[in-house]
């Protein structure tokens, strides 16, 4: 299904008239703020609804829906909840496009079968829901505010750049009013409380269409739409729109009070975290994040690259920035000899390598901060600018000149990014960013900012993700395939493995280890024994025929021994590989996501760190070395102390492998672990595999 | 050495009377500012030293030094490093307690030299200096402002708990303003720069002797005298000083740039950490870190447990505060029962477990929100508790309710620890404060800063650290011991290590294997050879006399071919110890900070992640079970997938005597590794060791 961003605009966000099921003439109770609020600036009509009253906040009253002459397009129902199921009724015989439901006393507490009546009567009319108990959503340009958020009590907001969508109302509001009080304009928010029909991802969706939203900042407690999730991020991405998320119930903790709060599947963590880098959206991680995001994104400047210059007036937070720097993956590379030598001349004064201490002795003299900022900007080769002035720039006397000085050089390098670490009062800042330059107090968070900012860069430059979902050869059986068989899948696929036969006894092991060559492994074949190990159904290093032969026999019969139901395949003869670097592979169908691949060093790497990393399949082999690149432990690829290393590339193609064969059975694949798989210095193998069919 | 705290705030911060020499008429320069911030609340005389004039804004100035009539306690050097040295030997001559010296042109430069020759003039006179290259200090209860930090402009600092000690004059004027804009006093700032005598340690050390002080915000890029430094930090630990410290040059690249900036001996990064966890300091990674410890420990309460209790008016701002909870190793437990009853029935619109969300609707009935309070303080068992109400506890009209509701409980429990997650205007904020709460925007923030109390709280309560160093039995000598000598030398010192003998030739070692029992392990003996395995100086597992007589042979034969000049003592028998877990110990003498034992997992999680963690010898049990505790794969030590785990009381025995060995020999150790001491179910053993003489 498309996603129409235009309609969803339009029925959602504009509507040209607006009715209000439940109007208070009490402008601040639940049923009236919406209405004092969208009667300020609303250019269409307004309809209050309310049998009672002859006139609501002076506006006409109107005692039903059916009463209203003209079309209406939006209806705010905010009545109990026992009254909603007629006033939903009402909006869909009226035509209307969406109605917003304000109430509490669905889902959210259980009763679930009264929030899909609510869907079942809108559904078939066209009628889109958002809610039930939802604290309403507004558009700034539009002059539509149907919420009753208190804090635009405080004076409605005039637009900008920031859009809101979030699942919490509360929290919604929270960081729209912190972006306000920041300085940072909320052009739309919307909040989706049960999200019986309207969700996170379809407003994600529709501002990353958006011209007028430069940042969207979402708030998640779960998805239930994984594709239409991940299409509203790659919409984003590919129309250049940083996305940040807050998603909650990251901890078990977390987990389990997000369960108990609201209606919602929450996929795994770890799989989400992986959905969010693979579309590049940025994961907050608390509420500062968010509004940081919004402050780095007004110039909306991108940097593919991730050099970063930086000047201070102080050697110490100079040091601070490099360590903040180094923590971000940012690189602090020293000035061009040639620009130290310049820098050097004309700011004798000046530590001219990188971090640039100024020193404070530049205010005396404030065209050669311009000067600096000029050979930074022009010959350094940065790709982002942090400066650290503390209240000097915010000083009455210095905010101006140092302003100007500091502009001409951005009017010059119109695409560069400039951080500013300083102290000033709002109107200060308000100065600063509006010539261009991204504001922030502590260094620190400057640094991460701008490293988000090439983060989002690296992103919007790849190219868009595969949409080729390969066919499969064959259905998978359901249940468990026995090793040999998936091993065969998995070689099918592209993935290497080692030239193993099957022999259904002894003799027959010894023909097939005679042709293979010595030393060889010998382990049971059989679908219902998945732990051979354990029960001595393994053998390892067979030097020659005898040996082939006498353990051949040992382990069928303790398979025997240990299974006698088992249906026993025989004995799968393959050469002893060599040792490795040994990685653990895998796919699991995410509810929410659909097959995902994973991808971790073996052993403790794996169990005790955790330290594995997850891709929605399919995907490219630069989104696999990405993959790889996340492992902690990857330096175990390059050798440690002398042991030998791994094939990245090698890897990598695996990955790729796997991400096809895993979309290509989205629906048949159930599971796949392939441990270990045994990268060396050229080339890799899957030793060990286990696949588990749906259904 | 002991430190004298009340003399080092007399000459330091209190002085009676003051001297500027280069004192300036203008109120905006540097030998101006001092001068003017200064005579607005100094009790004291005030004399500005200036040849060229008669008067300095308005006081009576004197040629020199030499001609003020009375003593003078402290001067203000404000003159070109060229005139340093004289003004210094001025103060000597007068009698001086203190100087402090603005100059630049020292050690940051390069200029060794002339730093060490102002201290050659000093010391004898008892003159202490701060500086050179120093922004100066401020006590503000004494009105005493002798800095140039233009930040003063904007009103000087009233008092209050917080007290900043800072290398960097720009930076700790940085963090004295921002603490100052989010409403927390700053007794004192004390800024070093050049540290040629008055160190930041001395600065942390006097605070924590100071009832005003109620926490200290300090700054280094590195520490020069680890012992005063370690004493400074440990005597704020039994005074209940909280210290958040930043130190920079972290990363590689901070590193160096903090060694192009100042004239410091950076201490090994990762050994400072674990000195500051020894100590119970906080590490700040960012500014913001500082300012929010400055702003939680305002209450001067610190729990021991780590307990907290969640109430919200957002369901989904209840999940993201549990999620930061397990974020920072705090506990979200349930509610007692009996509680959650009384709050069910008191509250029907509330979840009452933990995250208690109490809903918005609690503020249309504010009674409701003591009474959840009161439940949860009375009845809770929490140690902590935050409450986010967002921009609701802000509004004009709920602020001071809600602020009165909250307080009649907090003065029913006054040891509550309470942190509100809001959006208010700073006099708001302020009420709120003075009200005894702890007050964040950022919930996330607000949780982060809640852990740290409890951190602090954890390492007050613990007992004062051992000052018994033990004495060395013996003087190491210098150089390499062999492996029988070094495990010989361990066990002394309490390791254990497997009985073994030391066999000249093949027959003495049969003999001593069959007096052992078999299986048995040889090694080659010899000072000069350290990498035993590499040249094929080492045999696992001989099972029986002939094989350990074939391996002895072999052994030594390959190891005078390896190392022809080699004085080999033989060879080493010991038992085959059983597999169990590997860990790696050791020793290092820090240059700042004497020797510190190291604990890691061996293998890769030493190696590839780093996952090692340090202590400052000697130290307790408790400590060492604290250092195990930090390791990131402990889960190794409880066994994964069926293999054995290690006896966890043992590895911390072990510590302990490794660290008391270390301590007994801080002047003749230079290194020690123990790699690998293997860890059984019961027990552990160093199975081999490395001991490097120091001289």
């Amino acid at each position: 299904m498309t996603f129409d961003a235009p309609r969803f605009i339009r029925d959602v966000f504009q509507p040209e008239s607006f009715a209000i099921i439940g109007a208070s003439d009490d402008p601040t109770r639940i049923g009236g703020r919406p209405l004092a609020y969208t009667r300020e600036r609303f250019a269409g009509p307004i309809y209050p609804v309310n049998p009672t009253r002859e006139t609501v906040q002076g506006l006409p009253a109107y005692a039903s829906l059916a009463d209203i002459p003209g079309p209406v397009d939006f209806v705010l129902i905010a009545v109990p909840a026992a009254r909603v199921e007629h006033a939903v009724r009402d909006c869909a015989a009226k035509g209307v496009r969406c109605c917003l439901i304000f109430s509490s006393g669905f889902a959210e507490v259980g009763d679930m079968a009264a929030q899909a009546r609510l869907l079942d009567i809108a559904r078939p009319a066209g009628l889109r829901i958002l809610g039930p108990n939802c604290l309403g959503l507004f558009d700034a340009a539009h002059g539509f505010f149907p919420t009753f958020t208190a804090t635009l009590d405080r004076g409605l907001p005039d637009g900008g750049h920031v859009g809101v969508v979030c699942q919490s109302g509360a929290y919604g509001s929270h960081i729209a009013y912190l972006n306000r009080l920041r300085g940072m304009g909320v052009g739309r928010m919307l909040t989706t409380g049960n999200e019986s029909d309207i969700s996170v991802a379809e407003g994600i969706h529709a501002l990353a269409h958006d011209e007028a939203t430069g940042c969207i900042l979402a708030y998640a407690e779960g998805v239930r739409d994984g594709p239409a999730f991940r299409e509203a991020l790659e919409a984003a991405r590919q129309n250049r729109k940083p996305v940040a998320i807050m998603k909650v119930g990251r901890s078990e903790i977390g987990a389990a009070a997000a369960a108990s709060h609201t209606a919602s599947l929450a996929g795994e963590d770890a799989v989400f975290d992986a959905i969010l880098r693979q579309h590049g959206a940025f994961r907050a991680r608390t509420t500062d994040d968010l509004i940081d995001i919004a402050v780095a994104t007004r110039p909306r400047i991108y940097p593919t690259g991730r050099r970063l210059g930086i000047v201070t007036i102080s050697g110490g937070a100079g040091v601070l920035m490099a360590d903040a720097a180094a923590d971000h993956g940012m690189a602090v590379p020293p000035m061009p000899q040639a620009a130290q030598d310049a820098l050097r001349a004309a700011l004798p004064f000046a530590t001219p390598v990188n971090p640039v201490d100024v020193t404070a002795q530049v205010f005396n003299d404030l065209p050669l901060i311009r000067t600096n900022m000029d050979l930074m900007l022009g010959q350094g080769g940065y790709d982002s600018i942090v400066a650290f002035f503390t209240s000097l720039a915010g000083s009455p006397s210095l905010s101006g000149p140092l302003r100007d000085a500091l502009a001409g050089s951005l009017q010059d390098h119109p695409e560069a990014l400039i951080a500013l670490s300083i102290i000033a009062p709002p109107a200060v800042v308000a100065d600063y960013e509006s010539a261009g330059f991204i504001v922030f107090e502590d260094p620190s968070r400057a640094v991460a900012a701008l490293a988000a900012l090439s983060d989002f860069g690296a992103a919007f430059a790849r190219p868009p993700l595969t949409a080729d979902v390969p066919a499969a050869a064959d259905r998978l059986p359901p249940g468990a395939l026995s090793e040999h068989a998936a091993k065969a899948v998995l070689s099918a696929a592209g993935l290497p493995v080692l030239p193993e036969a099957l022999a259904p006894d002894a003799t027959a092991a010894v023909a097939a280890a005679e042709g293979m060559g010595y030393p060889v492994v010998l382990k049971v074949v059989s679908a219902q024994i998945t732990h051979k190990t354990e029960i001595g159904g393994v053998a390892l290093n067979l030097g020659d025929a005898e040996a082939v032969a006498m353990a051949a026999d040992g382990i069928l019969s303790r398979a025997r021994a240990a299974h006698p139901d088992a249906d026993i395949d025989g004995l799968l003869v393959a050469p002893m590989a060599p040792a490795g670097v040994e990685m653990i592979l895998g796919i699991q169908r995410d509810p929410v996501f659909g097959p995902v691949v994973m991808c971790g060093l073996g052993g403790i790497f794996a169990e005790v760190l955790r330290d594995v990393t997850f891709r929605a399949a399919p995907f490219d082999l630069a989104e696999a070395q990405r993959m790889i690149g996340e492992l902690k432990g990857q330096a175990v690829l390059d050798g440690v102390r002398g042991r030998p290393g791994g094939d990245r590339a090698a890897l990598a193609q695996a990955l790729v492998a796997l991400s096809r064969f895993a979309a290509a059975h989205a629906e048949d694949l159930e599971t796949c672990d392939i441990n270990p798989f045994v990268l060396h210095d050229s080339g890799g193998v899957a030793l060990d595999a286990v696949i588990l069919g749906a259904g």
